[in-house]
């Protein structure tokens, strides 16, 4: 290795995207949001902005075969595509499939893993429209597209937060991260709690009703998914919209699974709940005046219950209170490729 | 290996395309045309068509580092996905790059491979609007998705086929799989011969604009691109359209510089031109009557030279006529993955 040279792993994914987002669009027609947001805005066609929201997961990367079912891997390589489009307010529509099938791979894991895909777009009514199939030497490698629809006007960003709009969460958060934990180690926990906590982690569920509901009230100033954890997810909200927030934390929605895991007093609860990924929940902000309306949509828990957790402020940065009234800044926190590992 | 379970490699690709395809669409909202051609097509949205294309290609199955120059890579993975949104007479419009980079990758590397994709985007004013970017265990994968319209009128498919109908490729055949054979094993040939073989394959040029321009003029009654050789193409056009073909061998185009590597008896100029993969052209079919009108579009060789190759018959099957008026048929010829390498 010369010193010339730079290895991606020295750099990072996040700098090495800020390095090539320059010079990228070369046309504005039909070009509503590029990158930046959960998912790209395309159109306006017919009154509807159209999302396009794309993932990759690579074998032993993002999930290591013998920890997850097939069926469950399907199910989630479309949930956390669904969740991308649930979080501009869309209606999803059509899906790709891009597979890369080491030639030793079973069919019959395969034809399992397309039942699960086969499954969450069933729920959701989206179509599975093509993709591509080829053979990869080693790894499988699995790339989802998803595209959907959304009336232009209702479209929800990053970056629509103003100071004082109450945050709020569509679920309870750390669950995802505590079943990875119970997947890599065998922690003393009931076995239902286990099985629940582990559930969340590998069949997350994309709360595109809860995010139609929520566009279509156009109550809302912004929305993100939660893929990354509260933390790094809401400070994406913050950058966007330049602005900082405050999380309390006793408001910080916790299942009772997770709760009972904590008891054992071998995990950290609230760095779950804080920094945990992949929840897929969503993180909206509703100015204060709309509070009191956008809390009754949800008031009998359908789709799903929400959460007020925080606020929005004028000064930057994120500051957890604790129940003591005492205040911290969040530290940075959040997942990087290259140097840590997802799994 | 138990004998109950069945390795990929054992039934390929295309068996298990074909057992996975059932069950796939949920809804008919917004849906022209799913699995089977070039592109799925979506919408109508404004009177317009939505065309989507999406291509994976694997490190050591679709290219090898060393054999490629990065930023032909960019622009090729560019370019194959364009092909297919020109094969539907479409203009293309937004792309989406997803990355599985391995972190021994060299960022200079990869910024030779992105300049190369910004470069082929730019050619043809196609915004990159994001996509995904993780890391890998050791092999590069990218996949690319296209997004175009084109007025839902103009849209061509495989299936329009008639007996009768010339076919028509838009470019010399054969030059792509010549260069590949180049950058394998030396043959003696003039160094700007191999030169100009080897750019067919790492640098092909998708013929957007004759795409556009055939499906403008509604003369055409199907279209595809040519990646998997003109006879396996040209039989995915058939099995559409529920027709056979005859491919005059005389007619078939030859660079000079396949003809010239011909000439030292290395290889099978003609088989490379009816089975080679990846040159990207257009085959076309056009009705007889409409034939003088359609060639007149293209007299003066711009955007590119038409060639009439052959003709559509209501019987079944592929018939090559040789210069001496003998016929045969063509073998089953084509490209498939988990049987041969495309290496």
């Amino acid at each position: 290795m010369s010193d010339k040279y730079t290895n991606m792993e020295d750099i990072g994914e996040f700098e090495f995207i800020r390095s090539i987002q320059e010079g990228c669009l070369f046309s504005r027609e039909r070009l509503i949001r590029g990158i930046g947001d959960d998912c790209a805005v395309i159109g306006p066609y017919d009154g509807k902005a159209l999302l396009v929201t794309t993932d990759l997961l690579a074998e032993d990367i993002h999930f290591i075969m013998k920890n997850i079912d097939p069926e469950h891997l399907g199910q989630k390589a479309v949930a956390v595509n669904l969740s991308d489009i649930a979080a501009m307010g869309g209606e999803a529509l059509h899906l790709f499939l891009s597979l890369a099938i080491p030639g030793t791979l079973q069919v019959e894991t395969l034809h399992s893993f397309y039942r699960g895909v086969k499954a969450m777009c069933g729920r959701y009514r989206v179509n599975i429209l093509g993709g591509d199939t080829s053979s990869s030497l080693d790894r499988f490698i699995i790339n989802v597209v998803v595209i959907g629809h959304v009336p232009e006007s209702e479209v929800l960003y990053r970056s629509g937060a103003a100071a004082d709009d109450y945050i709020y969460v569509t679920g309870t958060l750390g669950d995802s991260a505590a079943g990875l934990k119970l997947i890599k180690e065998n922690l003393s926990v009931s076995e239902s709690c286990a099985s629940s906590l582990k559930m969340a982690h590998n069949l997350p569920q994309p709360h595109l009703d809860a995010g139609r509901r929520i566009a279509s009230s156009r109550m809302a100033t912004a929305m993100i998914d939660i893929s990354d954890g509260l933390i790094s997810d809401l400070r994406h909200v913050c950058d966007a919209s330049k602005v900082g927030a405050i999380i309390y934390q006793e408001e910080i929605p916790i299942s009772k699974e997770l709760r009972a895991l904590g008891d054992t007093g071998k995990l950290d609860v609230l760095s779950l709940a804080l920094s945990g990924g992949e929840d897929y929940r969503l993180l909206v902000t509703v100015p204060d005046e709309k509070a009191v309306l956008f809390e009754k949509m949800f008031e009998n828990g359908e789709p799903c219950q929400i959460y007020r957790v925080g606020q929005i402020t004028r000064a930057g940065g994120i500051r957890i209170v604790s129940p003591d009234g005492s205040e911290r800044q969040a530290e940075i926190e959040g997942y990087e490729h290259f140097s840590q590992s997802r799994l």
